[in-house]
């Protein structure tokens, strides 16, 4: 089991991330072309099959063992009511979770992924962002612990989603650390919170960047400083992916703003990501410009869970399935381009 | 079974097409309402539930029976040297789809569809558009028959898809002659042509639109004159599936082509048919905005065969699948937005 013994421990890991298997991966794109296709006609499923490859480190990558996980926290910062929903909802959708009635419930399943739930303290919400640090040390340690725990060495195909009444609030707050610019930029609608309520988050983000911003020096710190719970834990089961050369689905908006504060020093740790939609949170397609990934889907989703993320693993499925069983233009006889 | 007996029923079919049933709609609406989760939050998902709901007369629509059907001609004016591969090619790529090695093989078993393969005297290529039509009355007729009598009633979702080399040159001409602009506005580079070739293509083209145009009063002798066989079935398929009430995904540039010519007189033609995707031939994007379709899909694919359609089935089932099995707020105790 990967585990982060402290503040350093975790900075070392995302300063020797592997990287993936170019044997692999070229042996996969020759396979691609032997297929009895016009070469590239199947455009992205083709990059995808090349990039599970060599993550995978197998020109016949296998997706017999999809794993989605949803974190959950509590947010501090949602007692300045920058939600639509109470803070109780988390842990309503935790029993809802629990007891299969929730999107990612029925997603995952079709998805043929199985799904695992990890409430963290949610009793126990993060300080308010805009007046205090969300997290101390050891908490935002346990947290990023938490997220790399649940990553289990076998895992083909990693899912990762999260649930926290407020959670657009810090996932703002990291952007606009990580990569710049101001919190009317990085604030959205969230679940569907109105003008008064947008209004209250983009001064809670205000108040956190110019409390926190000076301190931000590191990955960590932003983290424990302007995240959450639940954001830390999807930060610590990415990394711990990426350690184990595992791939991983990214959902919206919040699951890319807990990678923000990593990539933003460290652009290759989106290598071992594939960004799974662009969901209708404003601000998530300019993330995804600062992450340098273009999505899978767009299909104007904006509901959290790893809902999106799981909607892509058909399409990570249909790309493996493809390489790996239609002909090859010799077994076939089909005449190539003249 | 349905049939056309005449040009005449062809054209009557077209004037008197039912509509989807506003009733399950509405109740598929309200229903989504009562989900857990933010009104909306699903986005386009929301949106097929409710278009099955109304094609299926249904608000709990099914997905158990899905047909994909691969039709392939092949085309005289593919002398002209327009495509990147030789006609033999539609034959062979026959065979690889009965042997069960073609990407739209492992497309559809992946998506859980039944796929039927119908070769139309392949043979006996069509006549070359750049100096005479495609089909005599006769010939047409027996195409779009061909394709309705593929269409089964208990169909719940009718996937469409073609092959045929140098399919894309009457595509072109159809979607010139039902909506206007020039051969090169709609030409494009099909399975990957060179620059010679393309240009050759555009010539075909100018030339077909020179001689049919001035005769192509309705669809029906647009499609005889413009088309093909694997065309003129696709769109007899599509037609079908609409007199049945039931929903059709629509894969490439070919595959919308064939219905130009009937929905550039009867927009309401496309209202049971959802995009799966645009693909990397250049006039697709603009062929459906002609249409007035948003594809669920962008991924660079242009394969043909159906690939698109097939690969966004898991996503109509996605959306079935959670207006399905979906607690409400009621059953899950959970909070509503404040």
């Amino acid at each position: 089991m990967i585990a982060f013994a402290d503040r350093s421990a975790f900075l070392h890991a995302i300063s020797n991330m592997p990287i993936a298997s170019d044997a692999a991966a070229r042996a996969a794109r020759e396979r691609q072309a032997e297929l009895t296709k016009p070469a590239g006609s199947l455009g992205r499923l083709e990059e995808i099959a090349v990039f599970m490859a060599g993550w995978q480190d197998d020109p016949r990558p296998k997706l017999d063992r999809v794993c989605a996980t949803v974190f959950a926290g509590n947010h501090g910062v949602a007692a300045r009511g920058v939600s639509a929903f109470p803070a109780e909802v988390t842990a309503q959708m935790v029993d809802n979770f629990r007891s299969g009635g929730a999107a990612i419930n029925v997603l995952s399943q079709a998805a043929g992924a199985k799904l695992t739930i990890v409430p963290l303290d949610l009793d126990r919400p993060t300080g308010d962002i805009a007046s205090e640090a969300a997290m101390s040390e050891a908490e935002c340690l346990d947290a990023l612990n938490a997220g790399a725990a649940v990553v289990s060495s076998d895992t083909q195909l990693l899912v990762v989603g999260e649930m926290g009444i407020g959670s657009t609030t810090p996932a703002a707050a990291l952007c606009a650390a990580a990569f710049g610019g101001d919190a009317a930029q990085w604030c959205g609608q969230g679940t569907g919170v109105d003008g008064a309520g947008l209004a209250r988050k983009i001064d809670a983000v205000d108040q956190a960047l110019a409390l926190h911003r000076p301190h931000c020096s590191d990955p960590f710190e932003m983290l424990r400083r302007l995240g959450g719970r639940e954001i830390a834990a999807m930060a610590g089961a990415m990394l711990a992916a990426r350690l184990r050369r595992i791939p991983v689905l990214l959902d919206g908006f919040i699951t890319c703003a807990a990678i923000a504060p990593i990539a933003a020093q460290h652009p290759q740790f989106t290598w071992h990501c594939l960004a799974a939609h662009c969901s209708a949170e404003a601000a998530h397609q300019l993330l995804l410009d600062c992450l340098g990934l273009e999505p899978l889907l767009r299909l104007d989703m904006r509901l959290g869970e790893g809902s999106g993320a799981a909607l892509a693993v058909p399409l990570v499925r249909a790309a493996l399935a493809t390489h790996d069983r239609m002909a090859t233009f010799a077994q076939a006889a089909v005449a190539r381009a003249g």
